[in-house]
């Protein structure tokens, strides 16, 4: 089966190939009377867009969203919001050479076994391109959020290129423009452009950690058991593009600690419970409490390397691959929007469920 | 929102508190047919059961599962199974002095301020008795999946108790029931005896990473693109109790490595494409390879301990908390089968959404 | 596939077979804090049950309501409830002569066909007897709804038996509990009697048309395109047994009218718009006015009757069957409580949903 | 809410208003490998499409459908499949004076009260003419049930205009294309066709009753019990604008009939089961039975007349209400592939959700 639509209120449904004539999305379940304009998109999709330093693919894709429903006299209707992006700078020639090749680490095999027949210019339907849908839908969902819980921010940010993590005690989110990585430790983002300069010369590509974080969000949001918010967080995070782990709070490293270190102690404060430390991500029991949500993620290397690769291709041949055009030497860079598409995502559809059930009513404290 | 549902077409329902009268589970969407009775359910309960051993708590719940519906004569007859375990052993008097506090890492503060109102005792639905559902609905998913895919086999395993990993030299899973750990590893299983030991003394407690391999899964299964075989699996996985992060393949540490390691290589094998490594965990664009599936999650530690914490009441006064009762000093082992549960649920309920789409044909190679 | 759940925030999964130990349901997504007790439900039940005079089967089911999980001391907690209703007079001899027929009118063959094994003890799942589930969960709608739309009432009557309709003259809601036909026309629910205790003494049965009425539904509910109101409610009585056509406001007979007569034409009332007629059953373009809506369904006559009738066995043999056993000669009196609990869960729903997008707030007019 | 998708496994989304750029829908779930261009989707689209005669509306749209996804090559990838119309002809002069009213028999004062703000355009999001997008689904689901189920047939036609009903001793299939309203019964026709004049001149419109008929529906399609066949088309059906009544088989007049005449008796025949009637409409318990499948809906008269009629406008203000435009005299004549293309896209949804779960296998008989 194929599955194309995320949420559970706030519904998005992608579609379009990276080298068909659009790719899109339609966004459902929008409060209405939300003020929306193509501006108020298009900056998070400026900010994936690829080709705005050598660090990133050079292909051209203006990435200009157009609303063709939904949206009337500057204020959502209610109804189902249409986003199309053209794509204008396909270059069909780049691919041919893959057409019936199996690039390693790609979803050509799969694609082609499960399915049996598949758009092979640049990956298709596979292609990462597709994650220019998520940030669209995003900048709604940010519009809509913003109108609904104003202090709410969420932010993504590069905390690991390759083996070389951040410094946490230099961390500066007031930074993260300044350097082409979204890195909020200037130190570190210095040191990982010398590193990708070489990886790129070396024809090699390299992984990254991203971490987002969301401030602001209201206690109660989440639904579990299967709709908990860091079950859908991760099912969100996990299915972006070469994802290949989530994770909340302390994540993996939450194995490592005793109970004792890791219980997030309360105290009572002026505006309610105040938290001593958050290794819980802001979420327990699958409902926020109130703390930044934190998500990281680990995207691995960009598979598309000029380095030649052992595969086969359709006929069963045993071949050498090189996966020419012109990709991202770090894929991670360009997934820190769409990681914050996710976020806002999650949590506009998160709080409109909480809205269904309990009203936004809370339990007291004190 | 509540959302105690999950699955596309194989869909568990789960109901029921740890003090309440019983807990279970709806079953819905079970190809008809399958041969199935309690004793194909029962060996999965025992192994999730508290009170095996000096490791796991010392409540005593016989976990005894009851088929109500949806099987006739020994077989599945496509409509809804209905799973009832009564709780026998509830002791509500062990739980009394929280039914106003909120207990550090644990949902009560969550599900206080979200529902207003809540099942305080040994927290009600949010305890992880909830997960014996979960293990329950797995046997009826290992039941179908060995009718439909013979050779498919899922196994789940520890690989990691606190910062202690196991050496994968030294695994073999054929020893996994040697050890009250599921370890694979027996040098390590000794190492964590003696410190689990020292821990429960200390009244304390510590995390886990478990890892769950599935081997055998046809190429071909998972829904892109938000229904991804990974982003199904990091769903079913967090929603687990105390879970707060999942890998597949390599998971975070796919991050380090650079395009060139990281590519899974091809070869052309007498019986179809032959990977050279697995750095994807079986999964590619979200649709799996034919390799072993591979799927790990960390488990933070058991919140309940007897080491006084800070936290407040539902008065909002400033407390210090000792949890009493019987609680596992590492939840982790117990959350071995539960791991295993979600993952033949996840598979089963794919491959019969690529049996809808695809009618269960293959793209040929060769 | 086998779909045993309805709603989509407010959703009720079933389970249960005519003859197995228990029937019940789930109920995923109340509100919480709502008081419910089983005696708030039990009366819904009652109204259901057979046996109560001799129009209805002489089967003896008590049809006791139990309440296993979601609800604490008096309460709901937002989680989900278990009903379960435990199946006493289940008579399976009664019933061994069909284990291998099919008889005319009933799901046996359908059954046989699709899933190839079937439970076929009174109907197994496809009895009726499922639907005392349905009102079990209408009875927790109810609930919710009388605390969050007080104004809110929903009844339902019988307004044709065979071919003898009431007088909408002579309609009087008061009088429904004092005939077993749910007849608000007196006079008709005399001659009813005597035409029922004819054709049941003939061993035959006959159709009904059941009307369903909610006052006090506020403006605003239903989601349009898929899921309006009318939508909904036609899917969700069309689910029920024997049921054969649905009809909303005027129903089949609007394409008689013209469109001079059919507009529900407005003026402007001290408390909102003021509707002059309502052709149109209080919803327009899937959403309610305001006014009353109004549903109405027909049910077939029972298909179990003591004539026999031809039709063929599982080894393909032509044979003739009487249907023996405790039917009803007119199953439309008995679904009466069965489509008023349909609607009040599907206004249930929609007030959630409607909450979840809008917040609850509407358009001013004047 | 909105909720603009329907569909359980083959699963149309549909977007756009009746005077916005365009309108259009996503397809997912389609089975791949399915020959399709637009050459395949216009023909349904142009028998939909206005201004074909004096009897609909003389409104100029080419509605051209435009594949901008999930097509390769001339099939089918099995991922998301964008089908766009533009709109060419949209004179918002026409509409500016009901901006603020809210026209009877429209959905106009509904959205304004649940939205609060509304593209009053033509009726906007709630315009018939979202039905194109519903036709041009329906033609891919025509191709993919043409490759899968080559026998399978789905006609649609116009039995009662008004209070006129066709003779159905007169019926012949193959003169639907020779009248304007896809009417089965030529002398019916030519009354009909004076009697529309008439209307017409007059300012006035009328209703009518369509029944949708298909042939070649394997047994065992339905997923009961609450995506039963039958209540699956009677939400797809009054989902359609105007419709107030669905009815399957007999419908609303099984109300009328005794059991002994109702009872579908079935013989053994060269090819399995035969039925001696269908008045079941082809459907028993939820499920096909291999008979023809039909269903009738009624739809009302059009509510846009030049007749003036009482309302109100959004200031609170009585008015008298023209509404001028271009409209159809019966939508009932458009409504006819509209019917169509619900019942292929319900019948596909329906063969791929069985095959999931059954694999296509049936229960023997004899």
């Amino acid at each position: 089966m194929s599955l194309n639509t995320f949420g559970h209120l706030f519904r998005v449904t992608t579609w379009g190939e990276s080298h068909g004539p659009a790719i899109g999305c339609t966004v459902d379940g929008c409060p209405p009377g939300i003020a929306l304009t193509e501006a108020d998109i298009q900056p998070w999709l400026d900010k994936r867009k690829p080709g705005q330093n050598k660090f990133t693919t050079q292909r051209k894709e203006p990435d200009e969203v157009r609303i063709l429903s939904g949206v009337f006299e500057g204020r959502t209707t209610g109804t189902s919001i249409q986003l199309m992006i053209e794509n204008t700078d396909q270059r069909s020639k780049d691919y041919g050479d893959i057409a019936a090749a199996f690039r390693p680490g790609h979803a050509d095999i799969t694609y082609h076994q499960k399915y049996g027949h598949r758009d092979y210019r640049g990956g298709g339907r596979s292609s990462a391109r597709e994650t220019a849908a998520r940030v669209a839908a995003g900048g709604v969902a940010r519009a809509a959020l913003s109108a609904l819980v104003p202090g709410l921010q969420v932010t993504g940010y590069m905390v690991q290129m390759g083996a070389r993590g951040i410094d946490r005690a230099r961390v500066d989110l007031g930074t993260l423009a300044d350097n082409p990585f979204w890195c909020p430790d200037p130190v570190a983002a210095e040191d990982w452009a010398t590193y990708l300069d070489e990886l790129r010369l070396s024809h090699n590509s390299v992984g990254a950690v991203i971490e987002v974080i969301a401030i602001g969000v209201p206690a109660g949001l989440g639904a579990p058991l299967y709709g908990k918010l860091d079950s859908d967080l991760a099912s969100a995070m996990m299915s972006i593009n070469a994802v290949k782990g989530v994770e909340i709070g302390d994540g993996m490293a939450a194995a490592a600690l005793t109970g004792v270190d890791n219980a997030d102690e309360i105290r009572m404060g002026p505006d309610g419970p105040e938290f001593l430390s958050n290794h819980a991500g802001g979420i327990l029991g699958g409902i926020s409490t109130g703390q930044p949500v934190v998500c990281r993620f680990a995207v691995k290397p960009t598979s598309s390397i000029l380095t030649p690769r052992r595969t086969i291709n359709q006929q069963g041949e045993d071949i050498d691959l090189i996966t020419k055009g012109r990709h991202d030497p770090c894929v991670g860079i360009r997934a820190v929007p769409v990681g914050e598409a996710m976020m806002v995502c999650v949590l506009l559809d998160h709080l409109l469920m909480d809205r269904a059930q309990t009203g936004g009513q809370r339990g007291l404290i004190g």
